[in-house]
């Protein structure tokens, strides 16, 4: 019997060559497995074809797959109508390098990288990773795409590559926003770490690194600050829903969208540390007036909110702005570039 | 002896003569004060100029109004060039709106509207709004640009006219950042909150009002919930300041800069009702894990944080930076006014 050893490192090698000729085309014959034919799912997919890796893209069911794939067909050609496909690829290019498949050992062989991307059920993602130990390569990136449990959770009971795993962590909407969370846990290698960003950085997304994991890594622990203090600020009756959120988008957002929290204080004083020895104490004490912490539950305050929120956008008219935000973002994206 | 009160009522009919025939050539006749000759005041002198309100800059020291005045003359004039001047009149029409004084009796005479841009030290707004009370006609609104004080603070104490007093607080800069937080104290009168939202929303400004004083106002008890938890993430390792900041500017920053924290929610999900019934339980387990409010005092961390930013920009390079970040704000402004 041939060893899984033995076969991934012929694989590797005609890889090598391969990847020779089809560089001259700039595709490439890297290999990348998605799992989860979501709308994260296509995403990544889109995203790891605009530079031109051979990717695959695995679901349960074939008409999950195959709806996924006539999906991303559209959505490219879509795209370059719009003049915001990424790449140098043309759409039939970029779409050529994705197919799919309902075979989870056909999607994982010789994958360079996968990236995860099935419902936040952590029952589920502990049953998918346990399966992925025994089928994967031993130098196959496991990254998952969750935004709420630590990678420890899921690939703690793996019987082997858990320092493979790790979690790259997008926003929404993947193809428009660059930023992707690289969470390590405790076992994963630093060269997975290391591996997984140069990857992002090369199809075009922007990653930050985690040193560690710590619970809703750094993107929701900051966006839940803002949505505790924004909540109290409104069931307190102190504003309303389209002023609160105001505050962002005619303040706070317009810088946020150029420069962080911490260099937004170093333009606003003679640098940073002449901002905190200035207001570092009225921070403090500011935030000393904080109430608890809200439970956002069903019932008196999330109705108030909700009622507002839908007087601002109806739920009917939710993706007609959801493709003005994707349009702005796009837009903004560009203007970004222009200046760098 | 002739009393205030029929002065007052004199200089309202002569106002509203002249306002009709200055109105065929956009000016306006109404004048509005402004008390403090630094950016602050220069950038409020420039925005009631831009529609043409009749602007007295004041300041203690001639050098100080004669030198305000230069600026703004040339700040009127590149802002024509790059294209990016507010309003409908030329350069020198909004500059011909602006005069000065050190004489604050002048300045307030027939004032419809004062914009009090002192530096922040409670003591010198207390003795200013002390004086202000006696030398105010009674219909004169007096708002203050302050961030940091509640305007019952430096309010309270006066002898007449508190009513007329709130705080119309905008972020930096205001030429470029349209926000304005309208405060009042608890005895303004509801007549003086909706007349100063009324102006703001004329000059061209986006006012949100908060229905009662609270320490930080909306804009910064939002700003310092956010520096709170990137001062943690920062100081505890987890992650550089570089990488803290790309999670705005690569990722939640590019959503606020349309979209507000709520608004972000109702888009995310089914409605914002769906997405807390879903993951409210989420926000609050992971509220649970910040840590103790950071005291951002000079020392450690401070340190660490500064010799990053400083990385990230030389302070040589700050007055270079904020140029680009002014240029970009203008740049997203007229973007976003694109989609409106």
């Amino acid at each position: 019997m041939i060893s899984k050893k033995f076969i991934c490192s012929i694989a590797a090698s005609l890889l090598a060559t391969r990847t020779h000729l089809r560089s001259m085309h700039k595709m490439k014959n890297e290999k990348i497995g998605i799992i989860g034919s979501g709308l994260i799912g296509r995403a990544w997919s889109m995203l790891f074809a605009s530079v031109g890796y051979k990717v695959v893209l695995y679901d349960i069911l074939p008409e999950q797959t195959s709806n996924a794939l006539k999906e991303i067909e559209k959505e490219l050609h879509a795209l370059q109508a719009k003049g915001a496909l990424r790449g140098t690829l043309s759409p039939a290019e970029q779409f050529s390098c994705i197919s799919v498949t309902t075979d989870i050992g056909e999607l994982v062989s010789n994958a360079i990288y996968l990236q995860e991307c099935i419902p936040e059920r952590l029952e589920w993602k502990r049953t998918l990773y346990t399966e992925l130990a025994d089928i994967v390569c031993s130098e196959t990136i496991m990254a998952s795409s969750t935004s709420t449990y630590m990678p420890s959770l899921f690939s703690e009971q793996m019987k082997q590559h858990r320092e493979n795993v790790v979690v790259a962590h997008p926003l929404n909407p993947p193809y428009y926003i660059p930023l992707v969370e690289i969470v390590p846990a405790p076992w994963t290698k630093a060269d997975v770490v290391t591996r997984t960003r140069e990857l992002m950085l090369e199809i075009g997304q922007k990653p930050v690194t985690l040193t560690r994991q710590i619970e809703g890594f750094a993107t929701n622990r900051i966006q839940y600050a803002i949505l505790n203090e924004v909540w109290r600020l409104v069931a307190d009756g102190v504003v309303s829903v389209a002023d609160v959120d105001r505050v962002m988008t005619e303040g706070l957002g317009l810088r946020y969208a150029l420069l962080g929290p911490l260099e937004t204080a170093h333009l606003n004083a003679d640098g940073v540390a002449d901002y905190f020895q200035r207001f570092g104490a009225e921070v403090y004490a500011v935030s000393q007036t904080y109430g608890p912490t809200p439970k956002m539950e069903a019932g008196g305050n999330l109705s108030k909110i909700a009622a507002e929120c839908e007087e601002m956008v109806p739920r009917a008219q939710l993706p007609a702005r959801r493709a003005q935000r994707d349009l702005f973002l796009r837009e903004l994206c560009a203007l970004k570039k222009q200046l760098e």
